[in-house]
């Protein structure tokens, strides 16, 4: 089987949220671990719960009320200044070392690159701007066209259609166990790079490559590019 | 506004899982809370993901997919006599006694009485069985019949449908910030039981009601209906 293109997840696969934690712990010293642990699963939670109930808003929207109700939950008193500090720090985050290395390996074997993402455009095209890699992706997909968070087939559609071929010819790559299965649901060859060390998830599929790392993702691309 | 009908969420609500926690605690002392958790978040990610990707599957075979990930993610070896157990636990819940005064005072008010809950039939019927609650409810509504979990809107409809009268003229009872705000955005009247003391979902919709206990329920149910 053939690969024709190549969809990235950005948050925590192309993009290091780490130093989120760490500005988060610079504001609430002790706590900041816990308030990006907290910030992360609530702003997943309400991507999910937005898209149940069909009440669509921008992921920086929902990213924002997420950390609202994460301070809460922990107790700690988030001003404005510190809120909006936290929310630009998605706008300079880092690309991870392995990740820089693949996207210029693959992009050198011809391959078209994307990037799928719940980020909404603007930040999409800022974190990618300021990275200095706006030169690398042929198309920055966001959700946002969709109106639909991932894993709804609306968010994955959107793949194919920015490619021009089946889903079954791209390669989607994702940290998030979650994303490389429901990306496999949808019919993608999908690539869970699992940077953590996380059991796969029990949801009666398995991605059809799995790694610690993009240079994995390499390997794997090379491999089926040779076969 | 009357109040027509009353739909309670389940597990938490009615029924008191923390013998959940309690049996897991005697499997794995030192790490049964911790197990517990991580089985709830699990339990509630698998059931937004799947019909999120519109691959339903029961409750029990969402919640027992949960348990080994959750296990596997704590890295507890918890085979398969300790997840029946686990399993088995939610068929014996105990109904929190501020629920069982309230259905009973709920029911003298003449009102319809129902279970809305993500749970599949079988798991339903068991728990309010053994609990004796058999003739409290008029109708056990499991999402089941959906094929979609809360909160998306196909599983929201098996109240009025049951009833036989507009959402809004249905008070929705839940535990679960997240499912009082769901039945809200679909149109019931909907109360919150904050038995944690935890923030407001910041979703851009506030239940109708809000208090610590099922006593609360009663007090807005005795008002809405002297109005």
């Amino acid at each position: 089987m053939s690969i024709k293109a190549i969809a990235f997840d950005a948050y925590g696969t192309i993009f290091d949220v780490f130093s989120i934690g760490a500005l988060a712990e610079d504001l609430f010293p002790g706590r900041g671990e816990a308030l990006a642990a907290a910030w992360r699963v609530k702003q997943i939670d309400y991507t999910r719960l937005r898209t149940l109930s069909d009440r669509y808003e921008p992921f920086s929207k929902v990213t924002r009320d997420a950390l609202t109700f994460a301070a809460r939950s922990l107790g700690l008193a988030l001003d404005e200044a510190g809120a909006e500090a936290l929310m630009t720090a998605y706008d300079h985050l880092a690309v991870f070392p392995d990740s820089a290395v693949a996207l210029r390996r693959l992009r050198a074997l011809g391959l078209p690159l994307a990037i799928l993402s719940n980020g909404d455009p603007p930040m999409l095209r800022a974190v990618v701007d300021q990275a200095g890699l706006g030169g690398v992706f042929d198309h920055l997909l966001s959700v946002d066209a969709a109106g639909r968070f991932k894993t709804a087939p609306e968010a994955y559609a959107l793949g194919p259609k920015a490619f021009g071929c089946a889903a079954s010819d791209i390669l989607f790559v994702s940290s998030n166990g979650w994303d490389a299965c429901g990306a496999a649901w949808y019919g993608y060859r999908s690539f869970w790079i699992n940077r953590t060390g996380a059991p796969l998830e029990a949801l009666d599929i398995v991605p059809a490559g799995i790694g610690d790392s993009m240079h994995d993702v390499i390997d794997f691309v090379t491999r089926a590019l040779d076969g």
